[in-house]
């Protein structure tokens, strides 16, 4: 029983490029499709792919909070590539290929991410730190900080930081 | 029994740059040595590690994958730090220190892993996104997807994404 | 009892950059203050993390150890964030805005880790590349190689590569 419960899978989204994040969906929902339960933490620069597409005016952002938000990517369809991102053209040019060999978008992993109930979990501390609400993060997260992430991982053989 | 079979390591290979493949395949023989099955799944920039070194003219390829086989380094000899690089100085550098210390050198370290049965899997949804062939990688490896990689992992205490 | 002892947690510490560095020693405490034996293993960049802020002059090092050792940051206060850092200016205001919503500084939970007894390990084979002296890293750190970490592992569920 004991045995039974640490076959789930952790994963910290900490990096929050566009190929790894579609790498961290790919194998939360694998995993998930295998019958684990699956949780994927996101922090600091993780938090950007949660983010909402649409700007969002949030009135009470001091200067500091209101810059980082504007300088980072807001949602899947903004987000670099880690390496040979070129502007912008290199994240362009992997969407298309991608779609040539019929792999799901970024999008389209993470909706399937949560039919399949993986659990999006934004890591509280770093939402304050970076200043971001969740009236800017998309629909069915849970919020939790770091002993959250802790407990889960205690359950889980496959814990990775990505 | 089944506690027996959870002692296994596997690593994610995503980044591909010198010094983490360098980490990556020290872990690796660290481990087989210990007597650990070693899984090494080599996705998306992971996948440059593999590269054979001479450029292999493949026909069918379109111009986007033809522009990116061109644009990836082919090779261990060919792959940057992921600090300090400076245009390639520092991977030079890196590797002379590495000599000076009695270091194996990358290829040396992939060689001793094959030699030690570490299970070198190139991930075939990435390869054919970035449009890498098997004629362009190395020898002696497996080819598999996600899923392959996940009941591996079941069977893993250690699992790194690197 | 073999069950036991597989909670406990390590970290393989190779980035360096100063986000990174934040999140493992949240990490690090986080699982420490839940009762579980952590160990936090320095390689590479990692090593920064660990060096002392002034500059310490060591006699024999050759040209090339001296330069990394110049290039490379001096402990918590020099490190670079791993995106947005615009020159010191973007880990400035991570700093500042961490101090605004009283998370700990770097230097605080490294404190902080090593009062819970979490323990700090310097790979000494990358100490040697690197041309890293002892007596420039900060006390009460214990020097190991991989096959040390590697036995942290095994008796670790939670293992992640930073």
């Amino acid at each position: 029983m004991a045995e039974e419960s640490k076959n789930n899978a952790t994963m910290v989204v900490f990096d929050g490029d566009l190929d790894k994040a579609i790498a961290s969906f790919i194998i939360a929902t694998g995993a998930a499709a295998m019958g684990k339960n699956v949780t994927m933490f996101f922090t600091f620069w993780g938090l950007n792919v949660l983010r909402k597409e649409e700007n969002i005016e949030v009135k009470d952002k001091n200067f500091l909070e209101g810059m980082f938000a504007k300088l980072m990517p807001r949602g899947p369809g903004k987000l670099k590539l880690s390496k040979m991102n070129y502007g912008g053209v290199g994240s362009h040019l992997m969407k298309k290929m991608m779609k040539e060999h019929n792999v799901s978008t970024l999008p389209e992993l993470m909706e399937l991410a949560q039919d399949l109930d993986v659990k999006l979990v934004a890591c509280t501390m770093t939402m304050d730190v970076m200043g971001l609400r969740k009236e800017e993060l998309i629909d069915g997260l849970e919020y939790a900080g770091v002993a959250s992430y802790l407990s889960e991982a205690e359950d889980a053989n496959v814990n990775l930081f990505i």
